[in-house]
């Protein structure tokens, strides 16, 4: 998607260590104009395959997540990664490990809001080793689901999480697929 | 406003303790229609206000704040429960009271994201006590910013949060204002 990757180009901060961090239109301060173009951009993506519900990971998810679900006209379904304390019924839970901070987080969902065979978008804001992504696909797969495919704002494609998705037989689409960091500048897949 | 007072009686569950749970299609499933309707009506309501930005609180509050933003037609800012480590730059912080867990958790919004005189509208999804709004409207005054109001979805206005706002001096507006809970049901101002 030209627009995105031109508003990374234009407003992404690349930091040590390939970090890409774009909170000044997706992960703290949000662009909600450009969120609804990457929900339509999702919904044309995808417009061949039934969906019946879109499931994403708080927070940064959300964004992205609910404007995806409101082009497509279906719920969307966030997992938390804390049990709020009104969560009192059965829940679906899988580790999430963090590379920035070497440890397993844990996400759920409501077992009641997935169903078997429902037809499931993941969205999630950043792919990079993929963690979150595979902690949705293992709740996705506790409750039955059929997973449509995953869909991402960005990936970095050379950190596995990608790659992952697609060993796992799911389709994989991002909007924006960073294939490497040069002079700390981002590179777009098929870029010169 | 109707639609959601509807909604609230068909599908919000009311817990012991004068909690409500909305999980079917606000705190964890999202009705991303129903999210976009609210935005409408933040809109209608702050029609006659010069609006710069949307504030709110991750998790649950971003998927309406977006929708407002949205319709708008400014950025939205989601407060953060932790740093994160890719959050290097100064920070705005306030503390949060839970009267769940009986702790003080932190909020925090990078300062270069909140100007000085920029006219905010403060959205939550959900006003009882009050204390992630306090949280807010402190960050909101460190940063210099004119605060147009605070926008709820829903509000439990004997619960002190509502009353705080008022007597802040600030505009105060709820989509669904619950003044008590009779026999397990909700009960809306105004209603019979």
């Amino acid at each position: 998607m030209k627009l995105l990757e031109e508003r990374i180009k234009k407003d992404g901060e690349v930091l040590d260590g390939d970090v890409l961090k774009i909170n000044s239109f997706l992960n703290h301060q949000v662009d909600p104009k450009l969120m609804m173009q990457c929900g339509e951009e999702f919904k044309r993506l995808f417009k061949d395959e039934k969906i019946d519900k879109v499931l994403t990971c708080e927070a940064s998810g959300i964004a992205p997540a609910i404007m995806a679900a409101y082009q497509l006209g279906v719920p969307m379904v966030f997992a938390r990664k804390k049990k709020p304390s009104t969560l009192n019924d059965a829940v679906y839970w899988a580790d999430v490990f963090s590379y920035t901070k070497k440890v397993n987080n844990k996400i759920c969902v409501e077992e009641k809001f997935l169903h078997k065979s429902e037809h499931l978008l993941i969205i999630d804001d950043f792919v990079a080793h993929g963690e979150a992504v595979k902690g949705m696909v293992n709740i996705a797969k506790q409750a039955g689901c059929d997973i449509v495919g995953v869909g991402a704002i960005v990936a970095k494609t050379f950190q596995g999480g990608s790659e992952w998705v697609e060993n796992e037989g799911l389709r994989f689409e991002a909007l924006a697929k960073i294939d490497s960091f040069k002079n700390g500048q981002v590179h777009f897949e098929g870029e010169e």
